[in-house]
Formats: C-alpha cells, sequence, structure tokens
C-alpha cells in the first residue's frame, strides 16, 4: 500500500463488510460472514406492499407480490460471489473506492424463482437485446443521482441459472443482502446481482446507464471507453494458519505438519488446478482439489505442509479448466478491478 | 482525521465489522448488520465436545455440555452492546488499533441462562472476588501470547442480567458472535462479554492478565496505569438522512418536512434525553424519546425537522437519568477509548 488510506476509504471500509479469512472454513459461508458492498443505504421495504414488475419489450406486462413469487417452483444453489473490486487497495496507485485487499467474497445457499420461466410468461418480444434490473436503492455516484440498476444481455437474462433470490441459507433474505428479493447472476462479479430488486424491463436497444456504461469496465487509463466487467477471474485464497498477532495480523505457526486449506473459484470454467507455495512464489506444488457443492460454488484445497522454523511466505493460486489464470502481477486499471494476484501471507513458523 | 489509515488498520477494518448507520432503523439489529469485533481467529467449535467448566474458588466444581444448558431455564432480553473503542478514528492524534468512526454497536435479542443460577449451584466460596472468562481464541497481543480471558468483580458476575447466551435473535449464535456460548454482560462495553465462552473460574485474588490490566484501561498517557474501562457511556446517533453519495457519503435532502430519527444509550442509566442540533451545535433542541424495549435496549427517538435549501451540520447528543451526557469535545486517551463527542452529519438541502 503506496499511501496511506483516506477518510473517504476509511468510511467505505467501515460499511461494507468483507469476509474474515479464517471463515473460509466454512463450505457455507455463515449469515453475517458473506461479503457485502452497498452503494447507497441499505433500504427498508415493506414486503407487504413490495412488488415486482416485468415489463419493457414483452408480450405480456406481469405484476408479482412476495407471496406469489414464493408460491412459484424454486430451487437452490450453493454459489460463489465476489466484488469486482476485490484485491483494489493492492494495487499501487491505489484507485480510490471501497479498499477491499482479498476478503470480498462468499459462497452461500440462495434459494429462489429461475428468472427464465419469468420472462418466458412475460414473452420476450423479438429485437430485445438486454434486460435491466433496478433495485430500490438510490444514491448519487460519478456525480449522476440514480436508483442502482444494471442491464444483463438477454442470453445470459435467460440463463439456466439465473435466479429471483427471496432466500439465502434457508432464511428469507436479511435486508442487507436485498429483502425481500434480489437478482442472482451465478459466475458473474456481484455488481451484477441488482438487490432489492423492483423492476426488470426488457430493452430493446443496449442500456446505456451509469453502472453499466461508466462503472465496473476495465479501463488501462482515463481516456480508455473500457471494456465491462462480467463473469468473475479466477481465484485461490487460503485461510492464514496457525494465530494472529491482534494489531498486523501477522500468523505465527508451531513447526511440525500443518494442513494449509482454502478455497478456490472461477466465474468462467470450473477450476481445474490450486498451486501452493512456501516460499513466496519461487517455487509451486499442487494441492489436493475436493469437487465443488455445486458448479457456481467453490472448491475446498488442502495442501500439507512441514513447517520449519524461520520465515516463510505462503501463496495460493488457481486455474480454471478454461485455462484462465491468476497472473503473477495484476494489470492495473482505472477503477482497480479483478485484482487476482495471488494472495501472500507471511509466517513465523517456530 | 489527521493522518492516512496505515495498512494495519486497514487490516483490521477489512476483518470488524460496523453497523451501516441506516440499519439504526431496526428496532432489534438484522444478524450480520450488529458490529463485530474479534480480537484474533473466529474459531471453529464442535458442539458435541465442547464443555463448559465452572471451577476456582467454588464448593462444586461444574460442567455442562451445550444440551444441558439448553435444558436450563434461560431468559431473552434485548441488549445494546457497544465496542469501547467506538469513535477511536475521530482522535487526533489517532491510536493505532481497530479505527472505529461511529459503527462499533448493535441491538440484538440475546437467549441464555442466567450466570447468577449457575455460580450458586456451584457455591461460590467466600473469600472469592472476581470471575474469569476465558474464551477459545488465541493469538498474540502486546507481545503476550494468549487465549482471550476477562474477569469480572464477583458482585457484577452476580448480577441479574448477565447471561451464559447460546441464542441471539432467536438462532443459535452464528460462529463470529461466540457459538456456542457466549458471555453477556448488558451495559458493558463488549469487550466483556467474552465469546466462544469455555472455562469460568471463581478467583480470590484479582485478574492480573492483559485484557484487564493491559488492555481496555483508560489512560490518559504511557505512564498513567490507567482505570479500568467498564459501563458504556452514553450515546446518540442519527440515521442520516435523505441519500449518500457514493464515495463521500455526503448527504442530499429534499427541502421540507423531514424526521430525524436515531438510537440513544447508556450503560450506567436509562436515557432521559436526546438532543438535536441542525448548525453543528451551535443550538440544541429536544428530541422525542420512545420508551426502550427493555432496561438494557437502546431507546429511538425522533425529531421532526424542516429542511431548508442550503447546507447543514446536523448532531446529536444524549444523557442519562443518572447524569451523564456526551462531551463536546471527547477526551484523547493511549487506546483511544470512548470516544463520545456527537457525531456531526453534514447535509445539502435541495
Amino acid at each position: 500500500m503506496d499511501a496511506g488510506i483516506t477518510a473517504e476509504e476509511l468510511q467505505l471500509a467501515a460499511r461494507n463488510h468483507g469476509i474474515p479469512l479464517e471463515a473460509l472454513r466454512h463450505d457455507v459461508t455463515p449469515l453475517g460472514l458473506h461479503y457485502l458492498l452497498t452503494h447507497y443505504d441499505i433500504p427498508v421495504v415493506d414486503p407487504a406492499t413490495w412488488e415486482l414488475s416485468v415489463s419493457g419489450h414483452v408480450e405480456r406486462p406481469l405484476t408479482f407480490s412476495l407471496d406469489a413469487l414464493r408460491e412459484r417452483p424454486a430451487v437452490t444453489a450453493p454459489v460463489t460471489m465476489e466484488c469486482a473490486g476485490n484485491g483494489r487497495a493492492r494495487f499501487e496507485p491505489r484507485p480510490i473506492s471501497q479498499p477491499w485487499l482479498l476478503e470480498a467474497v462468499g459462497n452461500a445457499e440462495w434459494t429462489g424463482v429461475p428468472l427464465r420461466a419469468v420472462l418466458e410468461e412475460a414473452g420476450v418480444r423479438d429485437g430485445a437485446v438486454e434486460v435491466l434490473f433496478t433495485g430500490l436503492d438510490r444514491g448519487i455516484e460519478g456525480g449522476v443521482e440514480q436508483t442502482y440498476e444494471r442491464a444483463l444481455p438477454l442470453d445470459e437474462a435467460l440463463g439456466e441459472d439465473v435466479l429471483l433470490a427471496f432466500a439465502v441459507n434457508g432464511v428469507p433474505l436479511p435486508p442487507q443482502h436485498g429483502f425481500p428479493l434480489r437478482l442472482l447472476v451465478p459466475g458473474w462479479y456481484g455488481m451484477t446481482s441488482v438487490k432489492w430488486l423492483t423492476l426488470i424491463t426488457v430493452l430493446d436497444a443496449p442500456f446505456t446507464g451509469y453502472q453499466n456504461a461508466h462503472a465496473y469496465r476495465w479501463r488501462a487509463d482515463a481516456d480508455d471507453p473500457g471494456e465491462p466487467l462480467t463473469r468473475i477471474e479466477p481465484r485461490a485464497l487460503l485461510v492464514p494458519p496457525g494465530i494472529p498477532d491482534f494489531m498486523s495480523r501477522e500468523r505465527f505457526v508451531d513447526a511440525g505438519p500443518v494442513v494449509l486449506e482454502g478455497r478456490a473459484w472461477s466465474g468462467w470454467a470450473p477450476i481445474s488446478d490450486v498451486e501452493v507455495s512456501i516460499d513466496g512464489g519461487a517455487t509451486w506444488a499442487r494441492a489436493d482439489l475436493e469437487p465443488p457443492a455445486g458448479p457456481r460454488a467453490w472448491s475446498r484445497w488442502t495442501f500439507q505442509w512441514d513447517a520449519e522454523p524461520g520465515e516463510h511466505v505462503l501463496a495460493c493460486r488457481a486455474r480454471d479448466a478454461g485455462g484462465r489464470a491468476q497472473p503473477d502481477a495484476a494489470e492495473w486499471n482505472v477503477g482497480g478491478y479483478a485484482h487476482t494476484e495471488p494472495q501472500r501471507v507471511p509466517v513465523t513458523v517456530r
């Protein structure tokens, strides 16, 4: 980190919750430990008056109450979600926004109604290209007053695993995760999964609103129009072993056999390899990889380490079946997105 | 904030969760929005093998399984908990530790077994002075390797409202709140309510361990042995009105009548007065105060504001029935504790 975190960044860090890395031990992230990014304020929504409207370029505009949605056939799936800005505070120079280090991820069991069935019921008309999802949260961003909304290409919106989710880990969505309903687009960065969802609008022309046209684009410099962020790049994280120092979070491990463990995920393809280094990335060895609980859930991995006294720097990196892999050095970009340089964990073995 | 937040502080801020201030709207803080400070790592505990031991200066040492505790008569109470370090990052110079601004608070419904009945069953022997509570979380702090443990004076431990809590908001404790059992000392700062509790030891001499003798003491300077932090000082917080700017969190409010709302609490006595200022503290007016849901729960307050276009700085402050009140300026101390200077919320009315 090349400069002190600013007061504005601290305000954001105090609001937006990351997963404490030791909680990567849980297959399903307990409620309250899943990462959380709220652009504006968490709205308080009265479920009795809340409605979901489906309109725009469709044959039959529809409106649903929460009860009506809950009565439809629902599915439950474990899904790993990550913020596109995860790792931002590790860039130098540091793009100023929510200063995530590594912890903007979680893996929850989401329950909801397949979006595809709802869109089919409304009847998407010829010429439709995108679907816009509008939440109830309102604020100002980049000088633009707006309700949070993001569009998704039509073919992605019709994907089999896209849900209108009303429950997480077996309970109704808590306020911070989008009560009473959120979009869930497995495999995509979290900004796609619009919370406090109230409008679905099928569009016959590409959406040009802030969150698609300005934010969440990979830009090499300020003049670059950029490419949209979409699916989650591969990443592995490890549970820091041993015990921490409170202030520095430095780790202390007793010499002897240690089972390192962690998680790995990619929004593009299943994870095929996780590698671990105990010498700061000079040499790498393969970890043992377990099958994920579902096609969009993270994979647990373990690595047997014979910890010898001294100073070590642990690292891990993932590759997916499509050949995407974590880079040795993340490529700087204006928004500070997709910093997937391998995690490094200094450890003192004693 | 007089200097940039350091990398170490950011690591702590990324782990330790505050309540987003708009969540003060909820009478009972939803799980996942309550503040959370974890000194070391959140341990994973197997409830089947976990035990609670009660020993030390007692007639009959006891051991309880989780089931045995759950079969005892239990009580449920709404309790406001706050971190002693809440406000630390507002001190200048800033003491380096978890950099809370204002958000280290929550009000949950805790369910558990009265500690007093358990201590009476064990039979506290004459000469006992304190009770030590030991958790399962281990780390290094101030150069001292330790398991987190804190002692409480015997008369406080025998207080009627002290609980061995196994549930919060109607569900078993999640890992981060101390699963399977935590101490809950209503009215005291949060460090007192030891999580992942496994040992209770009645002592016949004052405890001299780190968390009582070194940490959590109000010290004017490094040479001051200091006084222990105990009960929660009074504080009022308001829900920032209107809509925020994403990056700066600055607020924008439409002109006209606005109902300001917030919460106030004190660990010493019931809240008797809340005052609101719309001119940055130059003048104050009384807010309407609602009765709390219980003797240790926060009080809701509201204030009718006729918002006129322009720039305003809102502020609020509380006083309790014992005469304790928020100071105009917080008194600096080494650990950065009990910063209860009134919250100030700049607002643009348009």
